[in-house]
């Protein structure tokens, strides 16, 4: 059993990949809900749509995320009306959040909606919302302080951050089958997901940090920055502006006493032997998942 | 000034009627919001929403209710996904239901909701929910004790009432603006809706029924039965079910004391004298609004 602590778009792309490799049902993503909004009375949680849309084969590649061959009806309509469009929501998209705030105001939990969602979808990957209570990552920034998708869509992470909040991580519980399996996995995996934005805001909930240092030997992470780089997203611009290394190096030291095994880029192997002095182990592979071949062959360090 | 105590599809009908003949900002309706549920996370108030439809020349005449060539993106994959698809919402029509759950969170009224859409759509007959306080029809059936919308949509009416509740009205404020408009119009008008779930809803909010008792000569009523039969919907139904005559008697009887003046169909015509007994004033004319001519007829009358 692996268990892979998620967050939406390269989670998504390493769940896919090594779920071409390993039997779907031994998997589980345990998935951030830190961007998780209400916005029109709707419920709307990006990170585990898109890993349901990613591994049903329903993804949108041309936007990067939502669903394919969408429509925009009621946006189209929305914006008419003078109503906050700025979120797009397509319209089949539309209707996984209806489904998700009727049967959460009927009494389910997010995780119990997570299961039905991805049961209609015919994904078998188990699919655990890190909590079921309600945290929200929130940023100071030099336009005032935003909530994530204000800071991530609408200002399209163009910000100085100056420091990140989760409020209510500290006061949320992790559910037992998150807790298991974190405890019980084979194998804990760090997607290459924004480290300050996607997966900080669940190590900040009480029990994830502990689990992951008691287990560090089991704790394979996929770094997401290449030569500096992020593939996708504002991680590196976030790693610089809050002080740290902008670089592998920066996010190994981010993850400090929780990592056993880094798998890093080849672009850089040179790093390789500094993250070694730091006491873990180091694998140099391709991590860029565009290339099927690369994706399947990424799966197998992984799981190696 | 005229104000006009209005449900849905009967009283949008008798608005568009009379803004053909007056100017429409000399129109006030004051709408019934005992239909009105939250499904999805979402604010829905159906006899709003349909008279605005209405007066924007945007209403469905095939379905009888909704936007015309409207699509159904959005609730054919909700039907996918499983989830509660019985309430048919069109794609252009959530819009409008996201719009106002948004504007609610926000912290507007259902008032000033209500005004913004009207401003959007160009209509200028002027919408005021009876209430903003949340006020719920309910019905005491054969099948159990049910909401308004699985009453009316989800059992297509088509059980046996025993008794109507308003969860909430008696606690319900009238506003100051449908205080006024009710106190201040030169004549009241009852529209055609149902009496027992349209506009007793409206009656039993603290203020609604001494006022217009107050104010019996100058209020108008079209009777919503011709013949002992609706032209829409189960009001001759549950006139015979809560054991009121199935007739335009039956009507007069149960707004007893609040009319001064009733307008019949040409059809009842015989029933005349028995009204005038009663001690109020009939009009007898066409009440079926169909056709523009008889529409335009009927709002004269009304208004003279």
């Amino acid at each position: 059993m692996i268990t892979v602590l998620s967050g939406g778009v390269g989670a998504a792309r390493l769940l896919r990949a090594l779920s071409d490799v390993i039997d779907p049902s031994q998997l589980t993503a345990v998935v951030n809900v830190g961007d998780d909004l209400v916005l029109h009375g709707l419920t709307i949680c990006p990170d585990l749509d898109t890993i349901t849309y990613t591994l049903a084969g329903l993804n949108n590649d041309e936007l990067g995320w939502g669903l394919r061959g969408e429509t925009w009806r009621v946006m189209d309509e929305l914006a008419v009306l003078g109503g906050e469009a700025w979120f797009r929501l397509g319209d089949r998209d539309l209707a996984t959040h209806l489904y998700r705030s009727q049967r959460l105001s009927d009494g389910a939990t997010k995780t119990e909606v997570a299961a039905e969602l991805a049961r209609r979808h015919g994904v078998t990957v188990r699919l655990l919302p890190v909590t079921d209570d309600p945290i929200a990552t929130e940023f100071l920034t030099d336009a005032g302080r935003l909530t994530f998708q204000e800071y991530f869509v609408r200002h399209h992470h163009n910000v100085v951050v100056s420091s990140i909040d989760v409020v209510g991580a500290e006061r949320a519980r992790l559910s037992d089958d998150v807790r298991r399996a974190l405890q019980d996995a084979g194998r804990v995996v760090i997607a290459p997901s924004n480290p300050l934005i996607s997966i900080d805001p669940m190590l900040r909930i009480p029990g994830v940090h502990e689990i992951l240092r008691e287990r560090r030997d089991d704790v394979v992470a996929v770094s997401p920055i290449i030569q500096g780089a992020a593939l996708k997203g504002p991680a590196d611009r976030l790693l610089r502006e809050l002080g740290h290394e902008v670089s592998t190096l920066g996010v190994v030291d981010f993850y400090e006493g929780l990592v056993g095994t880094w798998i890093i880029d080849e672009a850089d192997a040179a790093l390789a032997e500094a993250i070694r002095s730091r006491g873990v182990r180091v694998e140099v592979t391709t991590t860029v998942m565009a290339d099927p071949v690369n994706a399947e062959r990424l799966a197998k360090v992984v799981l190696s």
